[in-house]
């Protein structure tokens, strides 16, 4: 793998088509954290599948044309070289593609907003760790948050663009089904792998699989903890007594995924007191993604992967605490 | 009284498990920034009594458990050991536990709730310090507020919690009595006490007298501001024309109360000019407070003391302006 | 001109009523970002003008008196004495006053709440700027936001004010014309126009030449700024098809007025690619103001200029690639 991925790099360096093409798988695997254009060609092909097998193939050529959008504002706008190298200007730039693609009917309209939205994207990523730089995390992924809300909440004002797949403005009302939901286990192994496929906003096993794999050949921590996420979320939501049908779907799952990638493999040192606060934070996610699906039913837009940032950037905050790992505790 | 407390003070120093409920205590007292495990006694009496005297002992269960687990996850993170003794990672935890006991149906899931909700109080406070303290700040009770919000909008999308003393969602509508809402002497006294009581979720006048005593033996500024606040918040919400119900039940006069101590006694030093500006503040929390009652109607969960967060830091950001309370004027 | 401006600076610098006059001419001439006490005239004939025509001669009144209140408030909270000339005190003032007189129905409790507001925006003025400087921003109109959407929200809770001409709150639904909307010249001349006007809460052609004439004495570019805004909004809004109605009207187009003038030609230095990214962000407010029209259904309150200080400080952000405006390409 090494091998493949050193000559790769070595024609990379030569060629400047080939580098775009490395800039922007890197991109793609930024989704979940991985700076490898391996792992993007992977999460790319985890996208095209998804996508096709969903009868909706334009998605892909979405995410695909969003992320070339951002990889070329963010070359104008002169960001940072390494950064623009490992994908970090991406990775919002094909979320927001993919999103737009998914919830707005197609069109010429359609192509104009995306453009828009992926430009955008870079800026308010650039703005986004900025901002947060003095607190010592990262953006995540709520430039693609943001900017997709204000684009999908701005179609309810515009003739021009249909937000056929939105969900409608209702009331907000407990959730009370006729008997407690059920959980057989084809659910749960479905609940579990559209959990990891649903960060692309796709609800496939295979798409998930594949997005597995490319995690494997960059981390298998990574995806490990991809899995282990998704499979407390799933047991947690189940427990809390939510609908089986989002459980299924990994709409209450994919949020908890990132989450626990985030503290359990990527900012924190690896060990067992790192791996039982993020199992903490992957169960609050669930109930953040729980809460957010709420507080979001009048404005009628989806809560995207919000939650993920919201609690990571809460469980991140008190970064003290948790990187001195082999400290004595307080009371000794 | 100095002479209870020093006795009672060289008994912690031997005794960890003395030590443990001295640290829980001032967490109770910490709700009204008060550093005194006797103001912490003097709570932990109101709150039992308001708990008891509605017929409803569990919610002080539920807000011990909940300050107990706060300050054992708070061991656990190995947080600093000085912020740890004086009470400072346990009283959003006990606020947690009495708000989820009160708006939540009993049952075992309400109690995994409450430890979940009591453990991620303790990291929302180790991060929003952190956030804060470039401008020189204190996290108040934002993580209670933030850490309840987010388990009380999740339960109408769990089967397993029924937030059966949530208000129910609704349409912005004008406030719009048949006559102009009355206040008589009783109604403006019990309106008083109650928003002090209110701090801790109760409409009780023993309560209230049991909370001004616990501040008066650490701090009769204190106990003098809260009365204070509570008196203006009344005569404030009255004068606006206010709903005669809110104003009795003390449930637009808690957060005013907390402004008041907050700004008139514990981040300025004394003076006219700061109880000037603490008035200020504290009637503009009555705004502030009818503002969020509305603004969360669509979203049927209360604003808890987000008004008092919310007006406090906009109040503490112009420190320059008010530590300098001799500086000559500007025009000068 | 500069003969005047400085013919009047030495009568100012001997009289301390006109330095008071000069100091409040000055805030209302910072709603557009221009520290000159003759803008300010031109602006506050607009204000007169808009609102004379408008049949609501008090609406001026209520500016005026605002303005006056955040001056003497920011005067005894001994703010720093070099902005308090240069009027940044003033601005959010004049605007809160404004504001409130436009939505809330004369009578006496609408100037209590008035003098409330004026004095407690110089306070969030203040926080604002301290919250915002280690990115080297500035607060922009955000505490007129801020306070002013408090104040609306809690007249729903107030039976002594009624905020008469406030949205009525309603459920989400797409914007469905029976045709597709249609703007013709006359109707697109107004647009321009009323987006210029609408900064002051005016649709009127009249005063948005006052305040076009007001700029273009202190600075050309920011007059040319403000209309290519305009004109942008306008195009953008009927491109992307919104209601011909709020196009007309201003609706719109205010806040990207705001967000051409201060990307161009305040915070970054002059040049083609600063442009480029004010016309950019001009027309991302665009969708902004449109996100927050729908976001605000709910809670039946306007936007104000909420999507200009939104998009502007996402802008702003970034400043490391847009100051260095002549430095190479990261590619290269």
């Amino acid at each position: 793998m090494k091998q493949i991925l050193s000559a790769w790099e070595s024609q990379c360096e030569s060629s400047r088509a080939l580098r775009f093409v490395d800039v922007n798988l890197r991109g793609i695997g930024q989704v979940m954290f991985q700076d490898n254009p391996l792992t993007g060609a992977f999460f790319l092909a985890a996208i095209c599948w998804g996508s096709y097998a969903g009868g909706a193939p334009l998605i892909a050529v979405g995410g695909v044309v969003a992320l070339v959008v951002a990889t070329l504002t963010a070359q104008w706008l002169r960001v940072d070289a390494n950064a623009l190298r490992a994908g970090l200007y991406g990775y919002n730039g094909v979320l927001v593609g993919l999103a737009l693609a998914t919830f707005i009917a197609p069109g010429p309209m359609l192509w104009a907003y995306l453009v828009l939205g992926a430009a955008v994207s870079v800026i308010v990523m650039l703005g986004t760790a900025n901002l947060v730089k003095p607190w010592g995390m990262s953006a995540l992924t709520f430039p693609f948050v943001l900017t997709t809300w204000l684009l999908l909440l701005a179609t309810y004002g515009f003739w021009g663009l249909a937000g056929e797949a939105l969900p409608a403005a209702a009331v907000v009302t407990p959730f009370e089904p006729a008997a407690a939901p059920e959980l057989g286990l084809t659910d749960f192994v479905q609940g579990v792998l559209h959990s990891v496929s649903q960060v692309f906003l796709k609800g496939s096993g295979v798409s998930a699989l594949l997005l597995l794999a490319g995690l494997a050949v960059n981390s298998r921590e990574a995806a490990a903890f991809a899995l282990g996420g998704a499979i407390l979320a799933v047991i947690t939501a189940h427990l809390f007594g939510a609908e089986s049908d989002l459980i299924i779907g990994g709409l209450l799952g994919f949020s908890p995924v990132l989450t626990a990638i985030a503290l359990g493999t990527v900012f924190y040192p690896p060990g067992a007191r790192v791996a039982a606060y993020a199992a903490l934070g992957t169960v609050f996610t669930v109930v953040a993604q729980a809460a957010l699906n709420v507080a979001l039913t009048p404005l009628a837009i989806p809560a995207l992967t919000a939650p993920f940032v919201l609690v990571s950037w809460l469980f991140l905050l008190p970064r003290q605490c948790l990187e001195r790992a082999d400290a004595p505790t307080s009371d000794s």
